[in-house]
């Protein structure tokens, strides 16, 4: 049993499966390479087989990530296995991560098959992972609601076949550290070759214990690697979250007694950065990146907060990459200043030409906000690469007004492809007005699911608002993110970028873990 | 030990502390009359002796509510005990609750006490609440990071003086569920006249793990009260949430084995309230109450979601609260039809004129949206409960109107106590030049620390806006809610809102707990 412990993040697999959480190729790059930063010892790119859409974007990690191990899931069969090693294939250190439910309730209701043919393709499964790369997990779905003494059959199967980790999912978010943790360990006693893998906890949230149960798995269980996502973000109530296991490991070192790699200064930035693609909002008092978890971070200077600090607070907030807002730039400054400040902040991007295109930006915001905060060029160049890769949808020109007592209108000029539209609305505030005018020409009978608002920078009414926009058509949801300092014409692009979205995005197959 | 587990509501108390948290009146006495409905068995209603507005709020409270018992905060002192005491008067029934810190750092850095000082000041404000009521609940402040020997004499003099209630916080939130539980258990063991109290757990969420904690003091140190808020609102990550802990006991029945009187259905309602008052957002990914928490409760609709459902969820989501939209009202809905949903939906407006006056906004808001849901209902009374308070600036009428390439600009006509203002901005936005408009006129000087929206109905692009406004000014923090089908109306009225709580709110003493 060694003392490291694995951080592995599936923020681009379980999180990005979360309903309204899906992201595109360039997103989702520009978070691995924030992941990297963080020094995720293992990233979870995507489920290769799931989708056309999928593969790419795991191919373009895979290609991009030196510094930690890209993992691609596949189910238990060869078709899956071998399009995960194929967009692994550019990789660094690459990982195939296959899985199969081994729970009754699944095994019947889910995949119909026998527990005896469960274990056969699990078997096989590893064996056909192995041939094609030695960095193998091995996830026993459901695993805490499964038969034990069938479950101890099926690891030491994979663990035969060659399986390097496995993991033991608690899916459906049913278990408590104590029964968890002996859960674990009792799998690694009975188990003949259990000490020949990693073990490794995979926890869900929906009764809020899942980072007291991963952590239970690790201490209890003799686990070594934890499956988190940034922000706890995933299905339902989502996943353990990395931040919270990844502080509570460093701050009670005492009792756990392990190494983590992770650059704890990097995940504020990986959590805006998550919730700002995303839109999933992080609740003010969420713990480690919520904006009131560290009473001193939140810009209030209460009497007595300083005195307070050491008695409060257990974490320091720089540790975690919280600081003062800075302002780092304005009207006056120069490309090369724009393009050293991207990477401080560890913006890469792909060519001079979104160099370009992002610094026009810059200099059309500065014309219209004085104080350019780190946030604005974050959001800045999160709505280039948004729109940059699939823009079928472009605002032109907006015009709308509201007054007591009268409709609001609002006239808007768009583009679709090539053609040019002019549309004009009435509706029950001027952000309804645009987006009737819009739908009135697009006609893409979308429901708008959510709509949400936040101020980027705080501490000025001069702050860009950030929208999110989601819609749902025919079983599929998208989100829109627009930013302007102008919180209408922030809805219309965030409206545009998700009908751009509906657009384009195809079809693919879900998994669950 | 009884199967009986007491839930100890602290979202009045110990949730509303939190910095840009603090309510009016008669928004806790809305939400103490919901936590009544949900049927906790303890609200603590505030801290009576921290200032007039609280010891007000105590005393509405402690008048109005029958069913549970009202407690109020006081530290270990005759003036704080005589405060709460006084307020608890109307009350059915009635805890006073005393605490003072234990930890070798709180009692160093904070009290500057000597471990006797502390342990006698224990002492006499037990015996001093017992003279006064019968129901006294005794806390050891950062209880978890005292020193046992000294934490055992303080408990068995607490006890020995008649406390009903022994709560062991962990106030920093540094506890790990297995060692949490441990010490409660060694507590109780060790302490000779344990068993003359019920115990209580009282934990924070800075990593992530209040409600395992919580748990753990339960299931394995014996605690049988739980001390939690609505949503975990608290301090810094807040508190344990009452949603999590409950479900868990509910749904693991097998493992605890514990009776508790929460009616759940009135979980999602209570969490909307509280998100609703406080402008704190519920994350999508928050377990229970979260909008994703349930998929099929999320108006997604995608292939095999229904056929998981018994896969993948331990729980009903109907079982919480979730129930779809639903139409309630429209424009021809007269006064009875208003005033039968308001009780349907457990609203109790004080007086008559405050029914009309609700039911003004209702036809106002029904001429300009078509359908209206209970969500709407639910933000027009807060909007009016909100203001009728403290009025004391309200918005007569607002123009404003924006265009590609000039700048927004807006007037605003509002009232300040009697007087009228017109004023009028140019801004970044629309928003912008509203509030910029505002302040020319007021200079409050007061600081916008965050601005938020949310769309109270979905499915709908004539959804209500519903807008949060904090404003910082010298130390302190107030919010501002507003909703209107406009959003930038809805911002208006936030703001107005946020400016009369400025203009109303008195300073007072924050406790810790």
């Amino acid at each position: 049993m060694t003392d490291k412990l694995i951080i592995f993040d599936t923020t681009l697999r379980d999180g990005e499966q979360s309903p309204g959480a899906s992201m595109t190729r360039d997103e989702k790059l520009r978070i691995a390479r924030q992941l990297e930063r963080l020094r995720v010892d293992v990233i979870e790119a995507g489920f290769a087989a799931s989708s056309n859409g999928d593969f790419l974007a795991v191919k373009a990690i895979a290609d991009a990530i030196k510094e930690s191990t890209v993992c691609s899931l596949a189910r238990a069969n060869d078709r899956d296995i071998s399009r995960a090693a194929e967009a692994l294939q550019g990789a660094a250190r690459a990982r195939i991560h296959t899985f199969i439910a081994t729970s009754p309730l699944h095994m019947e209701k889910k995949l119909r098959m026998t527990p005896e043919q469960v274990l056969e393709q699990a078997r096989l499964a590893v064996r056909f992972a192995r041939k094609l790369r030695d960095d193998v997990e091995f996830s026993a779905e459901d695993g805490y609601r499964s038969e034990p003494d069938f479950l101890c059959r099926v690891i030491e199967a994979a663990i035969a076949e060659g399986a390097t980790t496995i993991n033991i999912p608690d899916t459906v978010g049913y278990a408590i550290p104590e029964l968890y943790g002996a859960f674990i360990r009792n799998l690694r006693e009975r188990v003949p070759n259990s000490d020949k893998a990693i073990w490794s906890v995979h926890c869900h949230n929906d009764l809020g214990m899942a980072v007291a149960n991963s952590l239970a798995g690790v201490k209890i269980g003799g686990a070594r690697q934890i499956e988190c996502t940034i922000n706890g973000l995933g299905e339902r109530a989502g996943n353990c979250s990395l931040e919270e296991v990844v502080m509570a490991v460093k701050t009670r070192r005492d009792y756990f007694g392990l190494e983590v790699g992770i650059d704890t200064t990097q995940i504020v930035p990986a959590s805006r950065m998550v919730s700002q693609t995303t839109g999933f909002v992080v609740q003010p008092n969420k713990a480690v990146v919520g904006a009131n978890a560290f009473a001193h971070a939140s810009g209030i200077h209460q009497d007595g907060v300083l005195k307070a600090r050491d008695t409060y607070e257990i974490m320091r907030a720089e540790d975690v990459g919280w600081s003062a807002n800075k302002i780092v730039l304005g009207k006056l400054s120069g490309r090369n200043a724009f393009k050293q400040r991207l990477q401080e902040l560890g913006i890469e991007l792909e060519s001079e030409a979104e160099v370009n295109a992002a610094f026009a930006r810059f200099k059309d915001l500065a014309d219209r906000k004085s104080e350019i905060f780190d946030e604005d060029i974050i959001a800045l160049v999160g709505d280039e690469s948004v729109t940059s890769e699939i823009e079928h949808y472009r605002l032109i020109a907006l015009s709308q007004g509201s007054e007591t007592g009268e409709r609001p209108h609002a006239e808007v000029v768009f583009a679709a492809g090539t053609t040019e539209f002019r549309a004009e609305s009435e509706g029950n505030g001027p952000v309804d007005a645009c987006l009737k005018a819009i739908e009135s020409k697009v006609q893409s009978g979308a429901e708008l699911v959510l709509y949400s608002v936040n101020a980027i920078t705080s501490g000025s009414t001069e702050s860009q608002g950030e929208v999110t926009v989601r819609l749902q058509h025919s079983g599929r949801i998208v989100n829109g993110v627009g930013a302007d300092p102008d919180i209408i014409v922030a809805s219309v692009k965030a409206y545009l970028a998700a009908l751009s979205k509906l657009h384009s995005q195809a079809d693919r197959i879900s998994a669950q873990g």
